[in-house]
């Protein structure tokens, strides 16, 4: 009965198309449950949490109205949030016949009947939570701390609750939150809300406030530990509900990076904005946050790639969080790209336009009808071309609003930036009037940067703060960077198509091929790593492994010079720096000679090989390199980068995650700063970018269809050869599990 | 007699050592007149501006009191600001007997005898700035604009002003300026006051505003087109101040760099920080920049090079300006490196340390006695190791107070950063109490960043801006930018030394002999430019010049197998790209066979040749550039970088602005990306980065005394040999201006 209510779904269009599947009660999986080629979900299950954020009944365990107890502040909030929220307060306390005047329950399993939603207040949350889950309660949430952010015996303690609701109907959220989810949100405000999921209520407090400045919100999830609830959850969830604006999270680590993606993907396919602070750009601070609330923080790198792979906004501070979802949650789709400076200082307008070039953003010219037009409120002598600078007067009487609506007419302008760095009120409060007004009547964006440190000021507090339809930011900094967002998250969305339709479920026949060569634990010697390549489809050299002098000449004739000649072993690593490659051998007896070298010294280290690699020899083309690795959140990625000496000094290398198609692979190659070697440099050729892709794409499926037993694969180098003629991997190193 | 009283130096002890050398009336020149190779001062002029800030007597020339007119605000605010400074105010107007009360002279003849400060209201300035020059007055300020902002005509009048200013004793702010000198100080705040400098009046108003914060400022100096007193001279004017605390300025465009320099030069040796804003990152902002002064901006990576030499703090934006000018100004030099965070919540320190640690900023782990001495406050399963996390609660009681005073008390510990991000009052009240009464009591440094977007509370308002001592922020971003721009200062300020010091006065036997080679338009041939490089002790390969195959022949077997052959000439360029270098040649029939191949290919593109190099091969080192080139704005200018491919694709270059000293060139090398490279990858031995550094510094020198006519120098490669072994330009390119 329970599995059947949760699986109804709203009526609102967004969701209409997905499909209940029941597999977890209180889970709407949308799509049939899918699993790519890893054992991976391909769809996202959101759970339903419109009763969790508007419950019928709301059950406080360890409620209570005595004065002085901790409890008692928090049953009051709680009291006077349900009949906020038009639910039914049902406290729970053996010892008490009463809480502010509401009868008291005796213990969960006399609640008349199954609550919404339960807040545990006692301190071992463990027998309350196996009673709810009995009890068929649909949600609890757990304040007590002392969990996985304590150590091993917290995390073992969270590991039971998680194991308590998994059997069950019940969703838990929590432990070691708060009563952050039971704010009251201003209803008074206008304009696309913020939904706000925090890790930690102290960093959610900023955004929280931004109803102040008159910037709406609309819920607030504090996950804590996430032992049940997670990130990914709300994301999805936000992500389905039609009145948001924008999602914006303080994450410090994720409990599943599959998770993390679908949801992600959620909201870029439903093209709802998503912008997160994720601390741990540093080993101190992934070492910090992890000691917060215990969960796993992953590469930075690796974070960084799959919020651009999904086009999750990433920020670094929490002003920036502010600035950039109040504007993404409130901005309408751009009309045209162009962003317009417009300043009653040339100065002014000067310093904007530099930084907001230097962050990618396009200040079109306007054309010479336009400037004309400007000219007719500005004096001659101003540059109106853009910058546009009025030289302040205008502002003063009706040209004010002429200039802006002329500047908002141009077809070539989406977005409108006036900077008013030193508020001068005979000009500024006139001004910010005159943007209101043009504001409530386009559809293009307005934005103003109101510089006075002081932000008192009553045309800042009241005509600008007032306005839903302009944007105001305290800093040209965040303004540029929020506009960025603004304008890329369109762009994004647009051309989104969600890595996951595509994502291959059945192994390729490579795989079987493949996973002969592989074994727990086993390195592989370059021999059999180059195997498996081929076993994908990847381009070897021709070479042969040899065991003699005699079969090293023989060898050479059929591969044919000149060659390379590499000793081959499952222990070999720094072959070069051991001497123990020898390259451009043109004769028989460079060959005998070299066989002899390689064996000797490979005697004399001790190391033990199953032969000598006598290979092709190619040397003209761009050395890379491509590979695949584990991330301990994201699971298998793929990386390319320049090769050669430079992949040690220069570290210049593109990762992502699987799955992803082959435009995010080309995009791969463009983030490189030596891209421009692929396309020939001092006369060379352009290199065969279209076998390059299609070596990281071979490379992507091999970690999709391998990754349970493959750990890291290397091509260095993979020569890259002029274009048409393919690319070869000259070397790989491959370790297994 | 003017001369001599502008020749009288302050008492103060910073200016004692100044020598005056009455060269130019009202400037003083610290040290002999003192000129380097290149024929540019290497000492500052500055300017004695003690009667422009506090003028005896300030003359309004074109003052009126009459209704309606745009003058009478102005002289009302003239007046006002002459009573305040104890100045004599004199209306000069032909058409008005009194205004305000006050005589009024028909002309500046009139004056009853020389004045400080003329101020120069009417629309044309250069006759009355004559008949100033003529009266002997001290300073004039000019607002009119229309000079070189607006082009051609404009700059020639403008030039017409400087000219009449420079052959007198009378020195000249503006054109197109602004009140902004005149403006009130608020006197009743403490600290070390902010001395500010701006090319833009509203560009300057938020710094201005920070007094409304509780900073203090001491003067503003906004200088308009710089038709005389520059950006410069003002610098060196508030470095010499003793109550200067930092220098702000907002820059557009620079008048000199050389002038620069002096005046950065000065500010570093008498530790005054100097932050600024720089517009001109991109095309865009110098573009429109220049337009709206008319000054020159230079390359950005020059002027962020020059930043560099002299401890210049770059910030980008004007918030950031105020923050970093605002600290810099009050904190007292660092006791020690290290950062505590110190926060409510561990999400929030966590946040801090990550943003902290990316900074560079050390935030050293606390020692177990000082965790054991935390402990007896804060509860034993939080995290006190840096950040440090009390949980809350110890804030609200006398713990709070116990626990600052135990971090400031580690000697490891200089600075103290407590982050607040959301106001909470029973809690986040008293630490801001707390925090401002331990900074009283402290020599250390005491941030607080208030994160609240709404910034109207009263512990941020009154207990936090109402300290002196607590620097306070509202963004973690500005927080961690100042307190690194606050310990690099001091470290620098440190270890400064100036490159005049050192700077070469005549010029080196070497000159002649590379004069020689030189001629005006002149582009050297590839040996000609290598006999410049040998004038200068740089070594090159052996080589020599040969006009037949025969020749060539012979000049391999001095030279030494194997060798290079290269086409020498000087319209040549792309030389490889054209196949006009062969190299590993090992024989006499190859060298005969190159050397006919050469000409074949010069005589069928049509190339003339001054013959044949035939050269020493040298193909173990790393490849680098070490060149010379002009910037506009700050002369010669010297580069080193990766050489090769690379340079070109990476553009992984360091550029310097001489003269400049060994410490400094090897500073470059570390600037450089592919660094490592110099120090030895995969097995290759470390180069010689004394013999480069020391290529670096022979091309500064050549750089300072070939400036004038050597425009372009690139040594391309450098093959940088293994350490001890030397460098060795293996071709250069060499233009004349």
């Amino acid at each position: 009965m329970l599995g059947s209510t949760h699986g109804t779904l709203s009526t609102d269009p967004r969701t209409a198309r997905a499909v209940a599947c029941g597999e977890r009660p209180g889970t709407v999986v949308h799509g049939t449950a899918d699993l790519d080629v890893s054992g991976r979900p391909l769809r996202a299950s959101v759970p339903d949490l419109d009763r969790f954020f508007r419950p019928e009944s709301v059950a406080v365990i360890g409620a209570t109205d005595a004065e002085g107890k901790p409890g008692t502040g928090i049953t009051r909030q709680l009291a006077a949030w349900a009949e906020r929220v038009g639910a039914r307060l049902l406290p729970v306390n053996p010892g008490r016949e009463t809480v502010f005047g509401l009868r008291c329950h005796h213990d969960v399993g006399s609640l008349p009947h199954p609550v919404d939603l339960a807040v545990v207040l006692v301190g071992d949350p463990l027998p309350v939570i196996e009673e709810l889950a009995e009890a068929k309660a649909r949600f609890a949430v757990v304040f007590a701390s002392g969990f996985a952010e304590t150590g091993a015996a917290g995390a073992a303690a969270q590991r039971r609750l998680a194991e308590a609701v998994s059997r069950s109907g019940l969703r838990l959220l929590g432990p070691n939150t708060n009563l952050n989810a039971f704010e009251t949100f201003r209803d008074d405000l206008q304009g696309s809300a913020i939904a706000l999921i925090t890790q930690s209520g102290h960093q959610g407090r900023p955004v929280f406030a931004l109803q102040e400045l008159g910037i709406r919100l609309s819920h607030w999830a504090p996950t804590g530990n996430e032992a049940d609830l997670e990130t990914a959850d709300f994301i999805g969830y936000f992500a389905e509900r039609p009145g948001t604006g924008a999602i914006a999270a303080y994450v410090e680590g994720l409990k599943d990076g599959r998770s993390f993606t679908l949801a992600a993907d959620r909201a870029a396919r439903n093209k709802v904005p998503l912008v997160v602070v994720k601390v741990g750009r540093t080993e101190t601070g992934a070492r910090t946050a992890a000691s917060h609330t215990g969960k796993l923080t992953g590469s930075d790198a690796v974070t960084d790639a799959v919020f651009r792979q999904f086009g999750v906004v990433r920020v670094d501070a929490l002003d920036q969080l502010q600035d950039t979802a109040a504007l993404l949650a409130r901005a309408r789709p751009p009309l045209a790209e162009g962003v317009a400076v417009y300043s009653i200082s040339g100065g002014t307008g000067a310093h904007f336009a530099d930084l907001a070039t230097a962050a990618g953003l396009p200040l079109p010219v306007l054309g010479a009808d336009k400037q004309a037009e400007l000219h007719q409120w500005i004096p001659g002598y101003l540059n109106v071309s853009n910058p546009i600078d009025n030289g302040g007067h205008p502002v003063g009487d009706w040209r004010g609003r002429k200039i802006i609506d002329a500047i908002l007419a141009d077809p070539a302008i989406g977005v409108l930036v006036c900077p008013i760095t030193g508020p001068f009120p005979p000009m500024s409060d006139k001004l910010a009037q005159d943007l209101v007004d043009a504001a409530e009547r386009t559809e293009k964006l307005v934005c103003v940067v109101w510089g006075s440190p002081v932000g008192t000021e009553d045309a800042y507090r009241t005509t600008l703060l007032g306005s839903s339809r302009v944007a105001t930011f305290r800093t040209f900094g965040n303004c540029v960077g929020a506009v960025k967002a603004y304008l890329d998250h369109h762009r994004f969305t647009a051309a989104y198509r969600s890595p996951f339709e595509d994502a291959p479920r059945t192994p390729s026949p490579s795989a079987r091929k493949a996973r002969a060569l592989l074994a727990p634990g086993r390195r592989l010697s370059e021999h059999a790593a180059k195997q498996l390549l081929r076993a994908y489809g990847i381009r070897v050299p021709r070479e042969q492994l040899v065991s003699s002098a005699a079969g090293a000449v023989r060898a050479a004739g059929l591969v044919g010079y000149p060659v390379v000649m590499k000793a081959s072993g499952d222990r070999l690593a720094h072959k070069s720096e051991l001497g123990l490659v020898q390259v451009g051998l043109t004769s028989a007896s460079q060959v005998r000679d070299a066989y002899r070298q390689l064996t000797d010294i490979a005697r004399y280290e001790g190391i033990a090989l199953d032969g000598v690699l006598v290979c092709q020899m190619v040397d003209r083309g761009v050395e890379m390199v491509v590979g695949m690795a584990h991330d301990e959140l994201f699971g298998p990625t793929v990386t390319v980068g320049l090769g050669g000496v430079l992949v040690e000094v220069l570290r210049d290398t593109s990762v992502r995650v699987p799955p992803f198609g082959e435009d995010e692979a080309r995009a791969m190659l463009r983030e490189l700063r030596g891209a421009p070697l692929l396309d020939g440099v001092r006369g060379a050729p352009p290199a065969d970018t279209d076998a390059l892709v299609d070596v990281v794409l071979r490379t992507q499926r091999m970690a999709l269809e391998l990754g349970d037993l493959l750990g890291e694969l290397d091509i260095n180098p993979l020569m890259v050869l002029p274009r048409g003629q393919g690319a070869v991997a000259l070397d790989a190193l491959a370790v297994c599990r």
